[in-house]
């Protein structure tokens, strides 16, 4: 194959197989070329995605040697995209009975999603992650975004059991907000035992669901590697449970009255 | 930029933003190049992705011309795929009381789900499609890989009506299987009067949840374009109520005592 087209064929190949170790005869066979010529094939692709933002090409020599694609963009990147969307959330026709914020039609943008997880994916690049593990319903497709760059599966927690799933585990918690008991489950199939799992939530006030997680996965003797959550929120009437967190966006006051919304990056931009 | 790098920048581009119109002085300005250049380019990467079976650029000539990436596999690569599905769905293991299947492991992978996403969306590319419809929960993560790929929102169906989505309008219907009364909710804000949708679920048998969507769905003018399941099951005790859809996978016996299943490849495949 000729240079031009292993390149664009290389690029496919690396964009739907974030860090996945290949060897190098694979793309010798496969490419039907030399060793040298997909090395220099790397060097190109390398330096457009480090010039891109969308990552870099970790090499390892030796027998065995391949490469793997490093889907870590630039901070300078994410801070610009985290930015758009804190202004985005800044528009006061956003703001919901009970101090919510309407959210959905960001996270109803698949392109919007997938950046939101190439955010993440960035942060926790260098982690060692077996499993994202969300909450239904919103944290959903930002697990599947994260998930897919890292190139680990996804386990959604469920307030119910479903019939579907067969036997699992609950637990019950007590919820920051409504300080009502409520059920968390995980199937016993889903998440095998000492799993490296990052959590993933759309929004976090006191804590209390993702303490819920973490008790969860405590019963998988699980390791909680790092928790994101797309925006973070003051509870007023509670001090945070949860302190070793990473946020996007951190919404700081909501005026009913007043139509105006208090909206700062979260964490991770700081 | 010379060329090689200009074809690993475009392949990006391209991959990251389906049935997007795009027109060529963009990218000459963008890659700092000619329009000859570009031209040439765009013929490297459309025989690539076609020899790869991941789609074809689409061109329109003249004014206001430019390129279109349209992300429709090949009937053989998505039949490869399908008929790997079904083999995987096969195994008696996957078995749970109720003749239900366990399928969690396949729609926790986000690649097997991505590739489902890409066979569905290579079935409705050429269709005029606003917005993908799913029901939660295990909907949304195929819902939000066909709509990734045809490059449009997702808008998702609770059961619940939920606080932080503002008002909604609610329908209640009777569920084949249960013979209960449930009730589905869509914010009002989350579609437009009018809208084209593709209704994606991960399951139907009698097709009570996909009648009870389509019923909510006209109370906002919507039109139905599609209807795409992954998987469909006979109804032993209620005949199917919804002809016009698309399935991946055919489930048609599941036999608990002999702990076998009868899988076969769905209607898009026959």
């Amino acid at each position: 194959m000729k240079r031009s087209n292993r390149l664009v064929a290389l690029t496919n190949f690396f964009l739907e197989n974030p860090r996945t170790h290949t060897q190098f005869p694979y793309f010798v066979s496969q490419l039907d070329t030399t060793k040298a010529s997909v090395s220099e094939d790397m060097d190109i692709i390398d330096a457009v995605f480090r010039s891109e933002g969308i990552g870099y090409l970790q090499r390892t020599t030796g027998a065995g040697g391949g490469v793997k694609y490093i889907p870590a963009r630039v901070h300078e990147k994410n801070k610009l995209f985290v930015e758009e969307l804190r202004r985005k959330l800044e528009d006061p026709a956003r703001i919901l009975p009970g101090g919510y914020l309407y959210m959905s039609d960001l996270l109803g943008d698949p392109k919007t999603v997938r950046e939101i997880g190439r955010v993440f994916a960035s942060a926790f690049s260098e982690m060692d992650i077996d499993v994202v593990v969300t909450v239904a319903t919103k944290g959903i497709p930002l697990a599947y975004a994260v998930a897919s760059f890292l190139n680990v599966p996804v386990v959604i927690v469920r307030r119910d059991p479903k019939v579907t799933e067969g036997s699992s585990v609950s637990i019950n918690y007590v919820s920051g907000s409504s300080r009502k008991i409520q059920t968390m489950v995980l199937p016993k199939r889903s998440l095998s035992e000492g799993a490296k799992v990052c959590i993933i939530d759309d929004f976090m006030k006191a804590g209390g669901t993702i303490t819920g997680m973490i008790n969860l996965l405590e019963e998988f003797h699980a390791t909680v590697q790092a928790i994101g959550v797309l925006a973070e929120a003051d509870d007023e009437e509670e001090e945070r449970v949860i302190d070793d967190y990473t946020s996007l966006i951190k919404i700081s006051n909501v005026d009913m009255k007043k139509k105006y919304i208090d909206v700062h990056v979260g964490n991770l931009m700081q």
